[in-house]
């Protein structure tokens, strides 16, 4: 008899694991679990379907179940795995649909629940009508849904993260006044503050209305049980939908009640395999640690690459086959109206948090030949380790170009590469693209020369 | 008494020379003979000002001799070099404005007398009105004035190199009926005819006419001395406009009879501080060969981001500072209609020619993530060295995102990273701008595979 496989999560690690661990081993018995209708989508679209940038949410769907079933990968929709029994290579499975539940026995499990959205102390999601979080896919479509029946004029979201300020962007495309309130006194709150500051600046002028360093103290609904108004440390905003983008959390309750040990961010800990403590069980996405190249530690930065990339390493090993995760250097972006904000390393108070001792520059600079038009500016940031002129990390706000920039960056950091190196390297120019000295090398020297000094 | 430094040549080496020996040395003596009536200008922008995309030509001028002078650099326009004396530390400089010539002492001289155009064999440039090269800024200015005065339908050019294609889409742009023909069975000749093939279904797409695998006969005119036709091996073009646009090759003359060696590329040999073989005598840009990282030999590969970095380090040298310039990758992108093709490392066939045993593979991905709208085939080939994996360089075409791309890869080349860690970079995503799996790791995956093989 063949052994089998069982994914706990459709999404982008569960599906990769799926879908590599059937490309390397006809033989295994695949079958996926997933407790929402959908899986293999893309998540980070959800902002764009909302706006309508993103006009069908079919769109944002990779593979269907039918077409994974031919591939011969069995996904189960609306069924959730309640329990995982490690002694039995067992698991308790109840189907959403009917609320029957039912044992499954495996032989390989793949540990792919994702993360969830962290909720406002004291406040249930569903307590009140108008409030919404996004994470999956179904949020989005209720969201949009909601919109478009009930044409609501004024948002607030609380958070200012990735997902909420695209979601800022979104809801202001659509025609609603919206406000975005942050506790920490600073947008995407692992950027440095100069650097949070440009994408502050931007969303203000497109006319976002920001409140940060602030709490939200209250939802208050009116009568009908309808959202109304948000009250916070800093005033009261009128609202007539509330999206809660507070951060992600790793789902990792199921797999922590059976024994499966967590890493010191909470997240399940793997080996670069992808295995767990527990023989046979493997983790991945964003219910999962990664291996920070930079610190040497685990961290929590759940983003679809690393998802995708943990997935496939995951579906290697229980396929049969041999790969290994390194981990990650923390790159991370989000393009916020015309912007681009982009990070990779550490940041500067990261870096100092972790008892680096650093140099940090910034320059700004044209993303094209000064004479040629319509260029922008771009900004760079370099952390650097005194001493031995180590890049630490790269931040980058702009608009064309700032994006692939960062790549540039965050290769340099898995070669543990020095400004100096960085000033050497043999960048691509173009006008209508760069100017002669990229930005990254006017960055570079810069830094050279305040590490030098 | 101050020392003396000149530099000839005063376009990117040379003004970069001469700037940063000012601002490490205070006393030097700096002054620059320049042979045309402009220092310090973006040649790279000249086939912009020729399609009125740069709208002036002094935009494309970085800094005046007037603000030279600011620096205390003595800048001499329409000064020519005709001999340098190394054994009495001499130069004999004709002024041409007057004809007049002088002897002019230096303690310290760089070379920086940059490319000139290659000609075709047996014809004369100023033998026919219409005829043109495009090098300094007097070309562009003559062209532009040409085009305006004159009116021509249609254009010739000679050469389908960077310069031909970036000023064939110019002509094009201007509504002048194009036709490039080049004597290499493809456009660009340094990519591989897979990657060039896409640039010129592109170019035919816009309307350009192109005879590739031709070579040009003759250049005929009309009894007032002006062009009518390109007679070729494989027909003959009308013309009113022609443009040879066939490379370029050293300026080494002057350098060489003074003694100064020359590398095996023809072009003058530095060491990595941009140190001639004569003592106090300096070479950097276009006149000089640069190290190639990768086959560790000369190469001659003339663009204005190493012309830049070699001037920099003469002037650094020159002026009684530390710096090494450690050489090239052979990065290098230009921009047609609104295709881009990069390229880093070695092709396929340069690799080839060099003894290598490579896998070649090349992917097509797209620039943004599937659901997004607008998104743009982007082409990534990978040249990877056979058992080591090695990467040996990269080749993109596309859209938006494919030039910084080409930078990731000429990162990694510094590096000599192999394709397996080019699979594991942590690169960013985000839905505007790149799919969840990035062109280049998707690149690198399938490299991956086909050399684990």
């Amino acid at each position: 008899m063949s052994e089998r496989l069982i994914v706990i999560g459709g999404c982008a690690a569960g599906m990769s694991a799926a879908s590599k661990a059937r490309r390397l081993n006809s033989d295994l018995e695949i079958v996926v679990y997933e407790k929402t209708g959908f899986v293999s989508y893309g998540e980070c679209g959800l902002p764009y379907y909302i706006s309508g940038i993103v006009d069908d949410h079919h769109k944002l769907v990779v593979r269907t179940p039918a077409q994974f079933a031919r591939q011969d990968i069995e996904v189960h929709l609306h069924h959730e795995v309640t329990e995982i029994i490690p002694e039995n290579h067992l698991l308790r499975v109840r189907n959403l649909e009917d609320g029957s539940s039912r044992d499954e026995s495996y032989d390989k499990l793949i540990i792919a629940t994702g993360g969830r959205p962290a909720l406002l102390p004291g406040f249930s999601p569903g307590e009140l009508g108008g409030v919404f979080v996004l994470r999956a896919l179904e949020d989005g479509i209720a969201i949009r849904e909601f919109i478009q029946r009930e044409r609501p004029k004024r948002a607030v979201i609380v958070g200012a993260g990735y997902i909420g300020l695209e979601t800022a962007e979104s809801f202001h495309l659509l025609g609603l006044e919206t406000t975005v309130i942050g506790r920490p006194p600073q947008v995407l709150k692992r950027f440095d503050p100069d650097m949070a500051k440009l994408v502050q600046d931007e969303l203000e002028r497109q006319g976002i209305r920001l409140s940060l360093g602030d709490e939200v103290k209250a939802l208050e609904g009116n009568a009908q049980g309808r959202v109304q108004r948000v009250v916070s440390s800093k005033g009261t905003f009128e609202a007539d939908l509330v999206l809660l983008a507070l951060g992600v959390r790793p789902n990792m309750a199921l797999a922590q009640a059976a024994g499966v040990a967590l890493g010191e961010t909470g997240a399940i800990a793997t080996d670069a395999r992808m295995r767990t403590n527990l023989p046979g069980i493997f983790a991945a996405g964003d219910c999962a640690e990664a291996h920070h190249r930079i610190t040497g530690r685990g961290a929590y930065i759940p983003l679809g690459t690393t998802a995708n990339k943990q997935g496939r390493v995951a579906g290697t090993i229980a396929g049969g086959g041999q790969a290994e995760f390194k981990g990650i250097v923390g790159t991370a972006i989000t393009k916020v109206f015309d912007l681009y904000a982009a990070l990779t390393g550490l940041s500067e108070k990261e870096a100092q948090a972790l008892g680096y001792a650093v140099k940090s520059t910034l320059i700004k600079a044209g993303s094209r030949a000064h004479y040629y038009p319509d260029g922008r500016p771009m900004y760079v940031k370099l952390v650097v380790e005194e001493g031995s002129g180590r890049l630490l990390g790269g931040q980058i706000v702009g608009g064309e170009g700032a994006g692939p920039r960062i790549d540039v960056l965050a290769t340099a950091l898995h070669k543990g590469m020095t400004v100096e190196e960085l000033s050497e390297l043999d960048l691509a120019y173009v006008p209508p693209m760069s100017p002669v000295w990229d930005p990254l090398l006017v960055a570079a020297n810069v830094a050279l020369k305040a590490t030098s000094l």
